[in-house]
């Protein structure tokens, strides 16, 4: 991709800011799109601000303080892998309530790929997004979606799960295209081994994880890029603590703790954590990638957890499932074919303020795009919503109460989806 | 279906109007959707105004007042076929300025079915879209989706093309479903023959057309509703104009020119419709089915069209082409890939202002929602744009000149597709 010089046909960084939710106005230039907001020079010194810790459980409020602007935590990300949160625009997601979204090295890295993304000015005026981004770093795609790959000293070579060409992944390559990408927050590239590696091939990865910590932690960085480490260590506490121990002693930015959600049962995942959190210091915030369902959200947030991204809300909502406070239900089912109510009574999406669960029943049962629109609206604004509730219940003390509630009202996904089998 | 009682479960009519257009402000109501609109009282004795005719060209100013609202003609209906208009949402339909838009009886009768639609209280309110809806009658899908068919005195015995169950469709039958889904214009039951139909079959479709639009003139109607005769008669002068006579002695409130786009060559079909608009009388609005392309909305205006519907903008959307006023674009082309303007300069869609031919390139060459849906967006507001421009040359008396201008400026698809092959 040679043909693209850097720079080049990319929009001036110093146009007017301008509203983003707005129809266009008289007086206002119609071609000034979110791609060209310039960036903030705000840097605070410190990223995190812890602001309180629950009294009865690990619950954390906080803020997480960006070159794109503020966080509130706990906070869930949503998932933009090929510079898009699936099916939905960037007002959408600023109507619900999104003050972060997470974008995939991997994936970027291959299409559009790193010579767009630079001619374009970063991913966020790629995309027009001028909110926070979170990279991730591409080492879970490599160790998840490519199936031919071989483990060096400084990264992996692996086929592109794509058209099969031979790519090299490793600590400088995630922390340059990171840095091309310019996201708010990059992460270290590890090795995530499978839940049910053997304890030898855990050793390895641990230790191969904490060396490209160190590695990644010397590249140079975007303006304004925060960097967090990840903690890997399967289920077995004392890797874990080994890990986190290294890790949080080259002093990042934020923590991640990886290698959950990657098929294990939900009681090793959550052991995962809790034998990492002890470890982690209270002012920096943890992230825990990849979950997870709103129960297990709540779950997390009571074992001290701040961040999360999850792809659950838009995936299911494209197979017609729609997440409530209740559990989940499948709107594409006949059940629903003469229900006029909203998806969930109360709920102030533009789904739920607009259609009926029988108008998006027949959307998904004719396989129309608006169908799964909406419902992907609908359930990341579930899981925005959860966090804000989460965060309010903090704040006012009643987290303990707040969840003990919430997971004795809620069905679990497994058994609503062993019901659509029957 | 027996399950479902008549307005079971429909919201009530009565609630506060809102806007549609907003985020969610306090004091207002979050669960008011769309749907719940009350439904205008005015009723004009006049359903057309003719305002202006063009002193150069037979094009035509004019005004349609319908239930739910007024329609400035020349006038683009985008195609909400299975009660939405493919990939777009209620407000963003609104924001391209869409005034009316179209409901197929074919496709809603088989599903959601019209227990469904009797439940919800009607189309509108079933898919939230409180503008006027116009439908057609399903005589154009009887003869060209369902392969088995058998005509018979009063309709068409044939097969759903969906499950091959046995089903019929006549003036009563069509009728009755157009009251049912309470469209603002309903279309009386024609039978449209092939482009290449023989004499002596054109000759039999002309007349069983004729009486078929007596027997739907006498059929009820929803409350507020006009009806719209359609004039067959492919492109055999004398049989235009027999069938135009004999279907505007009915005293329709308005007339559609049928049997075009039905996969004739482009001047036949600009034949039929020269061939019958001498016959139609002036203060009714002219509606041609199905059609057309840019460049042929533009033709059809200068011989005295007023209405038009046509998928084009959402169907070619959805495969990665880009309407300008200068021709269609492969935006999913390679050409693309850096290029960082917007698909037309000026444009004040919001594909437009927010996103460059790049990402939106990307975003159909990796199957992202959102390129589809952008498109669809940029298309249909190409169309209506299109229509607005129109309607301000008649205004000020240079349609001529617009029109000269637009069709020199303007590559046909054809071209522009052919090099997509290549």
């Amino acid at each position: 991709m040679g043909d693209v010089a850097a720079g080049e046909g990319a929009r001036a960084p110093n146009e007017a800011q301008t509203s983003r939710d707005s129809p266009p106005r008289s007086g206002r230039s119609a071609q000034t799109p979110f791609a060209t907001l310039p960036r903030p020079a705000y840097r605070p010194a410190r990223m995190f601000q812890l602001l309180k810790t629950d009294s009865t459980t690990k619950a954390r409020l906080g803020r997480l303080t960006t070159a794109h602007g503020v966080v509130d935590t706990p906070a869930y990300m949503p998932v933009g892998t090929q510079a898009t949160v699936k099916a939905l625009d960037p007002r959408e997601l600023r109507e619900i309530g999104t003050q972060i979204i997470l974008g995939n090295t991997y994936h970027l890295s291959i299409r559009p790929g790193m010579d767009i993304i630079r001619a374009a000015g970063g991913l966020h005026r790629f995309m027009a997004w001028d909110g926070p981004i979170l990279t991730d770093s591409g080492g879970f795609q490599v160790f998840s979606l490519a199936k031919i790959r071989k483990i060096k000293a400084h990264g992996v070579e692996f086929r592109s799960h794509l058209d099969g060409s031979l790519l090299f992944l490793g600590p400088k390559e995630a922390m340059d295209i990171q840095r091309t990408l310019g996201s708010d927050i990059a992460m270290v590239f590890d090795e995530c081994p499978p839940h049910d590696a053997p304890a030898k091939e855990l050793h390895a990865a641990v230790h191969r994880t904490i060396r490209w910590a160190g590695e990644c932690r010397e590249q140079p960085r975007a303006d304004g890029q925060r960097v967090f480490g990840i903690v890997q260590g399967g289920s077995n506490a004392a890797m874990r603590e080994e890990c986190a121990k290294a890790i949080t002693a080259l002093d990042f930015d934020g923590y991640a703790i990886g290698g959950v959600s990657v098929g294990e049962p939900e009681p090793e995942m959550m052991r995962a954590v809790e034998v990492t959190e002890p470890h982690l210091p209270a002012d920096k915030a943890r992230y825990a990638m990849g979950l997870g369902t709103p129960a297990q959200l709540v779950e997390l947030v009571s074992r001290g957890v701040d961040m999360f991204d999850c792809v659950l809300p838009t995936r299911v909502a494209r197979t017609g499932t729609a997440y409530t406070s209740k559990g989940a239900i499948v709107i594409k089912g006949g059940a629903f074919k003469a229900d006029f109510s909203p998806i969930e009574a109360g709920c102030e999406c533009f789904a739920c303020r607009h259609f009926t669960r029988a108008y998006l029943r027949h959307l998904m049962n004719v396989g129309e795009i608006l169908g799964g629109r909406m419902l992907s609206v609908h359930n990341s604004h579930m899981f925005l919503k959860l966090m804000a509730n989460i965060r309010a219940a903090i704040a006012d003390g009643s987290f303990a109460a707040f969840k003990e509630e919430f997971i004795r009202g809620y069905v679990p996904s497994r058994r609503i989806l062993s019901q659509r089998a029957k």
